[in-house]
C-alpha cells in the first residue's frame, strides 16, 4: 500500500465567533479572530489517499484525477470566499480549521474511485499552524 | 554598507472592487478577488534597511527595534483586519498589494533611526505572487 | 478526533561530546558536532495535540494557548541557551536531538487541559535532519 | 523509541509510459508525462528509521551513517539518471513515483544497523504532490 | 514604481553537453550533467514586471494576465519537455539555466501590456542553486 | 550578463558581546544574544557571482567550482564552529551577521575565476532575518 498527496491551496475570509455568546466574550477568547470585519488566509490543502499500486499505470490514483476532484469539490466552493457567508456546508458552524477540515472530508470521500481510501487531509492556517483529520 | 531584512507575518481580509464600475466589470477584471463577501491573506511582509555598521554592535540597527517598529507602525494596522473596511490609510484607495505596499512604506519611513535608510519592501501575497517597492 | 499542531522555533548551542570517552573517539563518532567551543542551530518544534472539538469554540484548543504553553514551559529554558551547560533537564544527557525531544515531551505533558492529548513532537535541526518522538 | 529523518535530493530523468498500450492512450492517461523524449524532476527523498536511543551517543543511529548510507545504496543510481533507462531495478517496470518508493525501500532495507528499522519513504516530486511507503 | 513577481514552475529534462568535444572531457567538466540518457528538473521561474500602479485597478498589471502570458508563451514550449530536443529557440545551444533564461526573456519581452517593463527573471534549477536576467 | 547563485549551508555556535560594555549593558543590547554561554544558528549563505555565458560550457561559471570554492575558503571555518572563538578572521571583531557577511567577502574575492565577478551575498541567520552585502 502507497500514500499519495496532493497540496491545493485556497484563498478565505473568515472570522471566530461564537453568535451565544456576548461581544466582550469573543474577543476574550478569539481575540483578533473575532474581528466583525473578517480577516482571511491563505490555506494549504494537503489531502492524502492510500491504496495499491496500479500495474498498468503504476499509480495509486492518477494525480490529475485527484487535483480535479479536490479543485471540483472543494476548491470552487472555498477558494476566494467568506468561510462564514459563502459557504454552505459551513452554515451555523464555528469557522475553525478543525471544523473546516473535517467538514472537508466529507466532500472528498464520495468521489474516490473504487480501491482508493482517503487516508488524511491536513491543512496549513498559517507557516506555524495546520490541523490533521484522519476521518 | 550592509542590508537587514526582518520578516514580518499578518493575515488580512479585502476584495478588489472599484466602485466606479459596475458589478459586471469588476468580477470581469478581478474575478474572484471581486468576490463581496471578502476573501484573504497571510501576508509575508520583508522590511530591507541599510547603513554603516555601527563598530560598538555590529548591527546596522538593532534587529529587535526594526521588528518592534514593524509591529507597531503596520502590524497593529493590518493584521487580521479588512484591509477595506478597517484601515484609515487603506480609505478611497484599491485593496491591491501594490497599493499596499506603497502606503506601508509611508508608515515605516518616520521611524528609523538616524544613519539607516528603508531601501526596499517585498510583500507576499500567495505563494506564487509578490510585490516590492523601493520609495 | 482532530490533530492541532504548533510550531515554534528556538536558537541554541550545543555539542556531542561523551565525557566517558577520548577526545579522539568523541570526533571519531560525531566529527564536528564534537566541537569543543561549540556549534548551534535553529530549531524549529512542531507540538501536536489532539482531541475532539469543542462546539462552542471550533477548537481542539486554542492554539494562542498552545504557543504560550510551549514558550511557557520549553523555550524560556532553551531559547538562546547553550543546551549542555544552561538547560537544566539536560544536565548529565548527550545533547542529541533525540534526548532533547524525549526530554522536551516530559515538560509539555503536565499542562494541557484536560481531553487534550499530546500526539507528538517534532524537532528540525537543520534543514536535512529532524526527530519525531510519539511517547 | 525516536524516529529519525534524513532528507537527500536527486535529480532525474523519466517517462511514464506503458510500452502495452498505443501512443494514443498513453497520453490520454499520463498527458505531457509520456512524452517520449522524456521530462524530469528534482525528487526530495525522506528516509525516517526508528529505534531506541543509545544512552553513549544519545542517537538512535548516527546521522552521518544513515546519510552516507542512502547516498551510497540509492542516489549513486538515481541521481542524474533516467529512470527508465539507467536504473537497473526500475527494469520493466512504470517509473512512477510509486513504483520507485516501494524499490527504494528494498535498497536501504538490508543496510540498517542491529535495532533499527526503517519507518517509512517519502518522496516529492513536485511542489505539490509526493508519495510515502511503511514498506 | 512597483514590481510585481509571478512564480510559476516547470519540469523538464535536460544534459549538459557540448558536441565540439569528446565524451571524456564533457564528463569531465559537466560530471552526472553530462549523462547522455538525460537528467531532469522542478524548474521555478519568477518573472518580475514594473510599472507604475493603474489607479482604476490599483495594478501595476493584472497577476491573471501576467500568468497566462507566461503560460502561454514559454510554459507550454517547457514543461514536460526535454530542453535539449524538444524546445525550439534552444537548437543549438547549450542547455544551461544560463542559456535557458536568456533565452526565456525574448518569449516574454513582446508580450507586456504598454507601460510595463520586464524587470528580471529568476530560475530555480535546484534548491540550492538559481540563475538571474535583467535583459 | 547573468548572475548565478549557489546556497550553502553552515550551522555555528555565537554571542554577541561587547567586551567594553557592562554585561547589564551587553544584556540591555542584545537581550538573549548576549548569553556568556553562547546560542548558535543554521546560517544559510547565498554567493552570487555575474558575468558573461561561456558559450562552450552555457556557464557564467561552473557551479561545482562555486560550490567547492565556497566550501573551501568559508565552510571550512566556521561550519561547526564557534564564531567568537574558533575562527580568525572574526577575532576582535563582533560575532554579528554584519560583520560576518562583510569578512565573508573577502575570503571568496581572490578565488573567482577571471572574468567572474562577485555580486552579493546573502545570509540567513533565522527564518525572519536575513542580511545582504554587495562589496
Amino acid at each position: 500500500m502507497v500514500y499519495l498527496t496532493r497540496v491545493e491551496h485556497f484563498n478565505a475570509a473568515h472570522k471566530l465567533y461564537n453568535p451565544n455568546w456576548s461581544k466582550e466574550k469573543n474577543e476574550e477568547v478569539f481575540e483578533g479572530c473575532a474581528n466583525e470585519n473578517w480577516h482571511g488566509h491563505n490555506f494549504d490543502l494537503y489531502v492524502t489517499v492510500k491504496g495499491e499500486i496500479d500495474p498498468e499505470t503504476g499509480f495509486v490514483m492518477n494525480l490529475k484525477d485527484l487535483s480535479k476532484l479536490v479543485k471540483q469539490h472543494v476548491l470552487t466552493k472555498v477558494d476566494h470566499k467568506n468561510l462564514n457567508l459563502d459557504v454552505d456546508f459551513m452554515q451555523g458552524k464555528m469557522a475553525s480549521a478543525e471544523v473546516l477540515i473535517s467538514e472537508i472530508w466529507k466532500l472528498i470521500i464520495p468521489h474516490l474511485p473504487v480501491g482508493v481510501q482517503l487516508h488524511s487531509l491536513k491543512l496549513y492556517e498559517t507557516h506555524k499552524s495546520f490541523v490533521e483529520y484522519f476521518g
